[in-house]
């Protein structure tokens, strides 16, 4: 570790011990962490962030998949210091509208596939998914189909943290610890390397797409409301389908009269290298969820766009709409939101992860593939994942069930380095702004992490 | 209508274009919004907002509850640029914390009372109570009480927008558009211009409060797992309750063994004259729900509050918690906490609405109670309602059914002021930092604006 900076150990071990005392952390072990308190994170630079001990750690994850543009974007920062200066707050009910937040929503309404024309916002992509259900509820209930209310999802999907997102999401250790809504019901996920078992990827995708049209059989395709997916599963562990999943899956929903919720939080705004993911796998939502890299995470945003199939009923009738949060459509959030979006178009991002750096950093993590420990590469546009195993032909895990990736982390964050860890798969999802020498370092980092691992394995 | 400046016709026609063909907004009639747009708000000033058209117009609701500062607060401003320019964002999961989010814990934890010494950020006040439920239910579990499952909330309460947080609240016109949870069971509330009957304030209020008692008899103590409750509910209309209310609550919680949730979203930092209306009112929460006034309305932020019976439990074991938001403890939202409490503590505001501008609000308020349209008056601190009747002698109604708190508003905005309707109750919420001449000019506007309502309705 480096030698601190400014006689800092002080300041460090007083907010360790503050952090331990008083601050209960999102999706963390309480006792574990009071007893062994985490890094302190200080400062960020460009794709690097810094912790109070003077480390400089390269982000391969953005942030949590949100810091698309990385940590020094003045533009945002002064879009917000501007903002809450002349209006730091106006709420969106009682007939006002604050200036930021219909600015942009026109903006996403132009950018957007042509048919989402509204928006509704929200603080995060976990209201935006609790936003949809109450959308999704009002819709039939206006088309005179109340029977419709069962909502599918995936196993291992991820769609936030409330009450009703976390029961959308396919968790089985979360769902343990609350009772989840009766009425959504999981089917398979396109996880080849876990499930694939003797097929090919492409018979895999298609052979696990039919599960959603034999959930619609016999759950009743009048019974059921809405399907969500995300095109990739992000906190899954980047669950990057077989190219023959979603043409299937899009079948299925073309025949039946459900609507498809399609959670872009994560593959939103150009990370799969079109501006949504479903515009990568040609499907057609009827709403979509966003939120993390639509402010570039400096501010709290997430929302839900309407396709007109939808907006159409819900502006038709049925008076007032009794679900919204103070915050729906911050100034401060909206004004960061249209600064990050100033940004992405006038450098053109998206077409630079299509066109360049994305096939980059997929063309340099594929010669992971090679390492001894590593059973599976997989990625799309600037996301990635790995499988760590103990045979790469056999695909068998290594012996500790599922913690090797915790073991590799650790290893990458001491190389320089945030990946994250689901279980034995390592993910990236790096800023879309990272150079062709920031990719390189990354591999670089990686290699010595998986290095590291293999060894603590004796492979 | 004032002229308009800076040829802002125009601008302003193009505004409400936009809002009304993208815009859906919280809490709204979507069909007939689209037909006719709002305001459009586009500066604020001290306790002014300002339209496009250029009308100003004094705040008598704080934005929604949250501005108590005021809008002109440059500290707070300052304070989220310097952070956005050290560390935008960086996330509080995977053994990680961001400097702001600790400093903000501890600090909270030195403001509260002795027993709160745990935080559990979230990006608003639904999201609070959404994680309460979790936080309950892992209490109950790991103490082995897993029967524990009753949520008791009260008729017309606001505890926010989730579909948890929704089911939470008691509003009928809500609950018909979505599935509630199951487990959640509402008990009376303390409204005795609506609900007293012959009987004084303080008989009804401690009958109502035995409502409590009368519920866990019937459910069963062994089922119940908590009761949230504001100290004065505030979107069901500022029901301040009766003297005689919280002390007979008090008596029947601390005979039964079920947890207590103050949600705080509204009278939290200083709004009835103490940090917390749980403090006003002398009740002792194991849980806090807090939002809004925290960052004076200027980012996104709320949480939970944990007193030590909670989270000595909670930090005793139980594994990983699985449950958290990307944005818990984002740093520029815990940096504009952190200022916002600077000032709150510089300016001496609580103490203020104690001693000074809370007593003068409160005996100017009073004032009203003469006007013939008006049945009731009640307020605390800086907060306070008024009730609209055809009668004030037998609390007769005016004879549309609840609607004339709309007419009543839009007199106010007309003169000039913001006040809410609630039904026939017209509610206030003025910036805690209002002078005395503010003051006394929202009582003229309220005056004249009740003065055209008496005369709309002939009285």
């Amino acid at each position: 570790m480096p030698a601190n900076r400014d006689g800092k150990y002080s300041h460090t071990a007083e907010l360790k011990r503050q952090d331990a005392a008083h601050h209960l952390h999102p999706f963390t072990d309480f006792q574990d962490y009071a007893a062994h308190p985490g890094r302190i994170i200080s400062r960020a630079e460009g794709v690097y962030i810094e912790d109070s001990d003077g480390n400089r750690i390269l982000d391969g994850m953005s942030g949590l998949w949100c810091c698309n543009l990385g940590y020094s974007q003045p533009g945002i920062v002064e879009a917000v210091r501007k903002q809450l200066s002349e209006l730091p707050f106006y709420n969106n009910f009682f007939q006002c509208a604050n200036e930021p937040s219909v600015r942009l929503a026109a903006r996403l309404a132009s950018l957007t596939p042509d048919n989402f024309n509204h928006v509704f916002f929200t603080n995060s992509g976990s209201e935006a998914n609790d936003t949809n259900l109450r959308l999704v509820r009002r819709y039939w209930d206006l088309l005179d189909k109340p029977n419709k209310r069962i909502i599918l999802s995936r196993t291992n999907a991820y769609h936030g943290s409330t009450i009703a997102a976390a029961s959308l999401g396919g968790f089985d250790f979360v769902h343990r610890q609350f009772e989840t809504l009766p009425y959504v019901h999981h089917i398979a996920q396109p996880y080849w390397f876990k499930d694939g078992g003797e097929l090919s990827p492409e018979e895999f995708g298609v052979r696990v797409a039919k599960d959603l049209e034999r959930a619609i059989d016999e759950l009743g395709e009048d019974n059921i409301a809405a399907f969500i997916a995300e095109p990739i599963q992000g906190a899954g562990g980047v669950i990057v389908p077989p190219e023959s999943y979603w043409p299937e899956m899009r079948r299925i929903l073309a025949e039946r009269d459900i609507l498809f919720i399609s959670d872009e939080v994560i593959c939103g705004f150009g990370r799969t290298g079109q501006l949504f993911g479903c515009q990568s796998y040609g499907t057609s939502p009827d709403l979509i969820t966003f939120a993390k890299a639509v402010t570039n995470g400096f501010q709290p945003l997430g929302g839900v766009l309407l396709g007109d199939r939808v907006a159409n009923v819900l502006t038709s009738g049925g008076g007032e709409f009794g679900h919204g949060f103070t915050y729906s459509g911050h100034p401060a959030a909206c004004a960061a939101a249209l600064a990050t979006l100033d940004i992405l178009e006038r450098e053109q991002l998206v077409e630079r992860v299509a066109d360049d750096i994305g096939p980059y950093l997929q063309r340099r993590w594929q010669e992971l593939a090679d390492h001894p420990i590593v059973g599976e590469t997989r990625g799309k546009g600037m996301v990635a994942a790995l499988e760590l195993v103990r045979n790469k032909h056999t695909r068998e895990r290594l012996e500790d069930g599922g913690k090797a990736g915790a073991v590799c982390r650790q290893f990458c964050i001491e190389s320089g380095l945030v990946m994250r860890a689901v279980g034995d798969a390592m993910i990236i999802a790096p800023p879309l702004v990272c150079s062709h020498e920031e990719i390189d370092l990354l591999i670089e980092r990686a290699t010595r992490a998986l290095d590291l691992t293999a060894s603590h394995y004796h492979l």
